[in-house]
């Protein structure tokens, strides 16, 4: 299970607030926590500073990059914005994200190929998010075709079949569950990936709903996933889920958890 | 989610202690709290008292149906224990369980057919349980076959793959997982159950594991489970992947859990 860690968004107030007071310290004190945690990479977003996105993303890059060896998510839907932090990472970033916009795809694609990142490509075109799994997996299939077209192997591809609200569609994350298991099947080598703050929108007990989710997504073979790490009931949910769906040999991911205190 | 309630067996020393005692207000209060925390069924079990089942589950019974309205589920192996409790039921039982057991067959069988009673079939054969998916599926199979040819409908049928311990074989659960998305598929109209407390055996934190593992066998279709209801955490898991997994009309039973106070 590939773990993106997601706290350091400038969507997030306390984030948006370290970033505008240059809090340096904040930042890098939650990178740190989420290596802690158990991240794999430490995803970064300055999308709320319109017209400072890149000087902002290299600024965080830079902090966070002083205190972890772990590789970052660089999350930006901006080539030119993508472009600008390249030069400044010490390792190999996954890019967040490409759809299959055209002007994503032009802007995007040629800086995955030309680094060799990993890349999580999201089923959405021009015409909007794909909502039921039909749409998902065929907007897979054109993702695909796209990008491994342009020489991204599958194991570089990540795809998020994308989740909307319950409280607006209550098939909406089973049409998602679908997807996931579609796509796993179609395209032996690809990941599929998930975010799921979006699942619970509108409902009471929102935490538990997004840790269902992931226990649902899991079962169906997801297998990599943009979450908070530090939240110890959320990652206690994946490894044990992990474990359950026969993918921890000898039980050792999750026995090796318990004991470092990350399952509760 | 068909809920059969676990509590009121023999196997707990506690329940042992009061059937031994006569505690008829220990008995009753397990019954209503299981009835108020929202199962279907409420299972009686005898089993440790070797000799005396017959004459202890009577005694069960009558206590139970003097605090609740809802119907038993009679967990016994044994058709003389069976057929000796029938004549005290107010409401058409569930009976608990048949096996391919020549024995188990040959008693039970005749007074499921009898009563038109739902019954819980286990992969379960003279040769042994099912391990893998493929022979919990040949069994469920054979189960169904003897069923119906019976005359037991489809929707009486509750089949039970069984699970083993995660700590003895890693890919205990998966396959049990995958028998259960088989079943649903192969057998239209039928119905899956389980357990949940052998997954965890030898595992730290075994509530979450049963927790998680429940998750997991909702999302491959699982539609009735033996639990404990009065079990907060577990019961809101149960409400809120059958939430997920695009069961619950306009999240409306999801929501009324949660006013109820039953999901936390």
């Amino acid at each position: 299970m590939l773990i993106i860690a997601e706290r350091i968004n400038a969507s997030r107030k306390q984030i948006a607030q370290a970033i505008t007071a240059g809090d340096r310290a904040f930042i890098q004190g939650e990178a740190k926590a989420q290596t802690q945690a158990g991240a794999h990479y430490i995803d970064v977003n300055a999308g709320t500073f319109v017209g400072e996105e890149a000087d902002k993303l290299k600024w965080i890059v830079e902090a966070v990059q002083e205190v972890t060896e772990l590789p970052l998510s660089i999350d930006s839907p901006d080539a030119e914005v993508i472009k600008a932090v390249m030069p400044l990472l010490k390792k190999t970033p996954l890019i967040n994200s490409i759809t299959l916009e055209p002007s994503r795809i032009e802007g995007i694609l040629p800086l995955v190929v030309e680094h060799k990142t990993k890349v999580i490509a999201l089923c959405q075109s021009g015409h909007g998010s794909a909502e039921t799994t039909e749409r998902k997996v065929a907007l897979a299939g054109q993702l695909v075709e796209k990008l491994t077209g342009a020489g991204v192997p599958l194991d570089d591809i990540y795809i998020d079949p994308l989740v909307f609200p319950l409280s607006t569609n209550p098939q909406s994350a089973n049409a998602t569950l679908n997807a996931i298991g579609e796509i796993m099947k179609k395209f032996p080598g690809a990941h599929t990936i998930c975010g799921l703050t979006n699942v619970s929108y509108g409902l009471p007990a929102r935490k538990l709903v997004n840790r269902a989710f992931l226990a649902a997504a899991i079962t169906n073979g997801l297998d990599s996933a943009i979450i908070d790490p530090t939240d110890k009931f959320l990652y206690a949910m994946m490894k044990v889920v992990t474990l359950i769906v026969g993918k921890d040999d000898f039980c050792m991911d999750y026995i090796r958890a318990f004991r470092d205190g990350r399952v509760e």
